[in-house]
Order: structure tokens, then C-alpha cells, then sequence
């Protein structure tokens, strides 16, 4: 039986989503508490292998078991095996042919800013803390023209053989007030696939439009001359999460 | 001079606010800092000594130093130096007979419970899990009981040689919808002082009422009998956190 589950996980501390030798893995701890459960090694395959340092709280994973006991136990015990920092907020069977990654329409990652005078340690683990001023209308005009089909190649690097055309549906920023004085910023992209590292090249060279080093123009410049040299450099870790993965069906 | 400052600190990995031998402690943490910064040991003192996991969003301290820069650039200084989990949010000159502790007139605590079918990784590191149903209008109507001044020995240990005796000025429940079908439960109690452990002794009986092992008059009666065996156990320390310390002037 394929089964689907929806995972929700604080990557810091981790290696990354995918497998490593001799490193702590979001996936590594999932393979863990299923072979502690079934008796078995099962592999898991995810719509998106997330970086080290970055989180999620809508990964895609699938896997076949023969379990045979019903899918409530398995979703209970797995939480229960689970290191705290992970958790399985949903499993449901799946189409024998369903792939969590090809199967995949679009992704939502979203880019957290704490932007305030002063750090807060309660921020620290989910964003980036910027205190310099920041024009986010600026932001705003240049993350919009990145909606559509471009190649991406200034902002990130395909995988070997492959091409650096991604679809981009939606990039926005939002604000919201927080304590202290300060304010959220959320910067929402969401794409039918992404380019490794692509999300947090992209914020860095917006931080840059923020910061009035380069015009907002300069961003629609930088993706059609394809040059890596003129991106930003990628932003930290600990701001970016995967919040979810859209299929056709399911 | 005698400086106050305002801390927020994630008490996540600590062995509580006071310094101890050979444990990691907040008060160890920012001692540390002020003498990379100032080249002298500086005793610092606090509103609340907050006990091991226990977070803080309004610490208040005072310390004495001769300091001879500006504030801003201590206070800069101390946020460069200390680790990601605290961090100053204000820095202001005070009275030299200003004591962060005997000069409170209120104490502000939250208890959070994250009530959902399902645990989740961010709901971990600030709250309590509760997955089974709660009467949350029992709890509420017990809480109330609380409001005035008693005698507390019922939840908990008051220093050597003092009495028992506090004044509950305010003791609520507060619920906000969650994610994935869950809720957040805010308990908020504001105090002139507290005993040790005793938000958390207080919250395990309001579970014990909220899952209807107890009725809500029975708070009042445990209150009144002074007798800790009838109380519930005290919840885990992440729930908790001192949202703020309120003086007469300042």
C-alpha cells in the first residue's frame, strides 16, 4: 500500500531534508521511526528536498508498507517515535503510481523577515533579522516581475541535464505588526518547480531593491541577462519554509 | 549607574534564569556578556527567577556598571555578544535604589496550551500538547475563583520563612483558532507576586477541571483546604512564559 503523508518539521539542527552520511536528516528520522514501527526499512521519497536549516510545514512524503493495521495507528505511532521537532499532521492512502515529487502542480515557499530595531530570540529560529530601513513597496514592484515562464538560471542551478525554466504564479510580500515595535515581512512565492537555493538567491537580491542598492527595474534585468554575478547573495537558512505542495488530485 | 533592562530569552536548553554551578542559566549568559563588554564582573539581579524551560518576553533586571558610552551602544553590544536565545529589547538608565524584584507591584505569566488532535513541531518549543477534549468554560469558571487574596499554599512553596499568602489580580483562559483543525489555550494570570512552580501547579488543576475529573467548585475548595495532595501535578515548563513585571512609576 502507497501511503501519503503531510509533515510538518523545525529544520534547525538539520542537515537537510535528504539522507546523509554521518549527518541528523528530516528524512533519516521519518525512515528511522517507520522501520521502528513496520519491522521493515522503508524508503520515503518527498515532493522537495529542503536545505539544511530550512523548514516545512507542508512536505509531501510517500511510502509503501504492508502494514496492515488501520492508518490511525501508524499515524499515532509514528508521532509518538518522532523526535519533537517533526511531526506527521496527516497520512492517507495513495494511487499506487503517485509520486510526490513529479507529481507535483506547484510549490509554496514562503520567506520570513523580522524586520525591527532590536533581534527577538522568538524570531531568531524562523527569520532573518533585518533592522536596516527597508522600501518594501520597492520589493513589492520587483518581485511582481517575476511572475511567469523565465529561465532562472541568475538565480539558481538545475539539476545535472536538466533545464533552469520554472513557471512562477504568484510573488508577493506581505507585512504584519509584531512586538516591540518591529514588523513580519512575508515574502510568498509560489512556482511549479523550483531551482536549489532559488527561493533565497531571489529574497537576497529583493533585499537589495529594499535597501535602494539597486532599482526594482533591476531584478526583471538581472533574471533576462541570466547572470548569477548580479543576484544578491542567497539569504539565511532559517527564514525559508516549504508551506505546500499542490496536486492535480488527492 | 544603575541600568534596567527589559529581556526576552527563550528558556528552551536552560537550567533556569539563577546562576548555577557547572548549568547552563540566563543570568550566567548575560553576566557573561556584560564583562566581555565592560572588562568587569557585573552581578546582575531580576524581577523573576524563572525556573529550567521557562521562557520570558518581559524579564526586567538591573545592574550596576561605569559604563561610560552611550546606553544604545551597550545595549547594541550585549545583543551582538549574547547567544540567539536572548536578547535585550531595551536598555534604560534607573533610579539607584531600584530593585527589579521588591519594587514589582504585578507579575504577568502565560500558560500555553496547544489543544489539536495532532502535535506540532512549532507548537513545541512554547506550549503544552492537550489532544483530549477540555471544557474550556469549566476552566474559565474555576479560574475565576483565583482573583483575590489567598493563601496559595495549596500551589506551591513560598521562600523559606515568608507566608503563602499572594493577591491574584487576573486568571483567564483565551482561545485563538489554530492550524490543522487545532486551537491555541492562553492562560494569563497577573499576580502582586508568585510561589515557586505555582502557574503550573494551577494550570494542572484547570486540566483536571477542563477534562472533568474535577468540578470547577472544587478549585475554590483545594484553595481554601490548603492542601497540595488535592491540586493537580504542575504542567511542563514550556508552556510558561513572564510576559511582563509592572512597577508604580518607570
Amino acid at each position: 500500500m502507497r501511503v501519503k503523508a503531510l509533515v510538518s518539521y523545525d529544520g534547525t539542527g538539520y542537515s537537510g531534508f535528504q539522507w546523509q552520511q554521518n549527518a541528523p536528516t528530516i528524512q533519516a528520522e521519518l525512515e528511522r521511526a517507520l522501520q521502528s514501527l513496520t519491522g521493515t526499512f522503508t524508503r520515503i521519497v518527498a515532493a522537495g528536498r529542503t536545505d539544511a536549516g530550512v523548514h516545512a510545514e507542508g512536505q509531501v512524503i510517500v511510502f509503501d508498507t504492508e502494514w496492515r493495521h488501520p492508518l490511525e495507528s501508524l499515524h499515532r505511532g509514528l508521532n509518538a517515535l518522532l523526535p519533537a521537532q517533526i511531526a506527521v499532521l496527516a497520512l492517507t492512502p495513495a494511487p499506487a503510481t503517485f509520486h510526490p515529487r513529479f507529481d507535483a502542480r506547484r510549490r509554496w515557499y514562503r520567506y520570513t523577515i523580522y524586520h525591527a530595531p532590536v533581534r527577538d530570540p522568538w524570531a531568531a529560529r524562523v527569520s532573518l533579522h533585518v533592522h536596516r530601513p527597508l522600501d518594501v513597496s520597492a520589493m513589492q514592484q520587483a518581485a511582481a516581475t517575476l511572475v511567469g515562464r523565465f529561465d532562472f538560471s541568475a538565480f539558481g542551478s538545475p539539476p545535472q541535464g536538466n533545464n533552469a525554466v520554472r513557471e512562477v504564479f504568484r510573488a508577493e510580500w506581505h507585512s504584519q505588526p509584531a512586538e516591540h515595535g518591529g514588523q513580519w515581512l512575508y515574502f510568498d512565492i509560489e512556482a511549479n518547480a523550483f531551482l536549489r537555493r532559488m527561493v533565497r538567491m531571489i529574497v537576497g537580491t529583493l533585499l537589495r531593491v529594499g535597501y535602494g542598492v539597486l532599482p526594482p527595474g533591476a531584478m526583471h534585468d538581472i533574471l533576462t541577462a541570466r547572470e548569477r554575478r548580479l543576484a544578491g547573495p542567497a539569504v539565511a537558512p532559517q527564514g525559508l519554509s516549504l508551506r505546500a505542495v499542490a496536486y492535480d488530485s488527492l
